[in-house]
């Protein structure tokens, strides 16, 4: 599987009254980790990628996730997130960590989508653009 | 002026590691509320706003806000909601209290929105079907 | 298992550019109907619990959520929540269903927690106080 | 008055149905934006600040923001943040800019507290240390 690796900030504004980050900003951060992944492959934005390909989002159609160990604001994890395509969803695996040791590990699949004539979302084969792009960059990446 | 008043329950996860609600948050409060007067006087929701009127939303121009006292989890807030309009755009006040009391006070200005024939948005008058139903909510509110 | 039933207004601002809602404010929703059942079976809120009883929060050991129809702002849908104790952790189920039909579905695994003498969270078992007031309730409930 | 410049990318959930940022999400911003202020010129992130100074936070007083032009997901905006000090308060100034185009323009005055001997917060001079410290910072900026 191709992984790409950001650094996130956890801010005084994703904790709670606890001191620890409010768990659903985990999604949120693991949510903008899925887009910058499609992004360090394909080289373009998800608005760009609205623009210029067959796409209109992908939707999550299950997620599962283990919380090891808290963060909390002033931390600087480090989130791994690696992708496995099928024909028309692909899964996607997080792994959140802090100085090295992992914190929050999560699972997610995702629909490939477009606009039907009504307007409305339904699922469609990840175009062969993007597959193509994610095999080049895997190539490149184990050559390494 | 014509006002709306509902009761927002202060959660957990609105919550900073103060204890106390995190200042973005209620803006999101202000900003339902602000939907919710409508929705109130028009009797349908702002999702069928967008159905029924000319109608492309109500873009923020600007707010200011003062924090009186902080509320925290468990709190039950009452958000009084007014309105008074221009002719493209109106402004809204929000007094948010605890048990009587002033905690949080907003005002902001929004322009009302259509989409042009290239899909932006941009400024038009607000419909006067929109104005009529609160001139006559607020005959019918001072006959009270 | 008893269960608690809320109604919750998707907002607009609960809403990402596909017009749907961000799958992350389910948690922030999930995470309130969790406090909104030991609520009403306790009748204090968690900012009470905290004061009143052995307690210091409920920290999320893992979730897991399927995603079967998109809600949308304007949507009321009905959050149940059910609740099953283990000794020291608990779990909870909650169905997301919007006129009847289920949209999402959440299953999540909590520790009761206090303070050490150092301040940091450990496991703690539930307190019998908290156990009774839900076995009497669900007592009350099937007695209807 | 000193500045601090930093980047932050918009991500879709931050956008709402119109496909623009949701306007509380700027607050968040400039709320992560105030402490990295802080952060660059004491050298400490706001969690060691609450462990190593006398603090226990800075809540708003009052805010005011513009919006000038919408920014979307995919944009990289730049804010560029400055304080002016007073004895108990301070002053700060958000300008949120995307490739060189002012977007939005917020100030907010806000107030240095410490805990009581009960645990609640209160006014409290500005630490000499910290005036000190971006004294410092401003001289040697402006010998650049």
């Amino acid at each position: 599987m191709l992984t790409n690796t950001r650094t996130v900030r956890i801010e005084w504004g994703d904790c709670d009254p606890a001191g620890i980050i409010f768990y659903p900003r985990y999604f949120e951060i693991f949510d903008a980790s899925t887009a910058a992944l499609f992004e360090h492959v394909l080289g373009i934005t998800k608005f760009e990628m609205f623009k210029t390909l067959e796409f209109a989002g992908w939707p999550l159609v299950n997620t599962r996730a283990r919380f090891l160990k808290p963060t909390r604001f002033g931390d600087d994890v480090m989130v791994e997130t690696a992708v496995k395509f099928g024909r028309t969803s692909f899964e996607i695996e997080h792994m959140l960590s802090l100085k090295g040791e992992l914190c929050a590990q999560c699972t997610e699949k995702r629909v490939w989508t477009v606009r039907d004539t009504q307007g409305h979302l339904k699922s469609h084969p990840v175009p062969a653009a993007v597959l193509a792009a994610f095999n080049s960059s895997r190539h490149a990446a184990s050559e390494k």
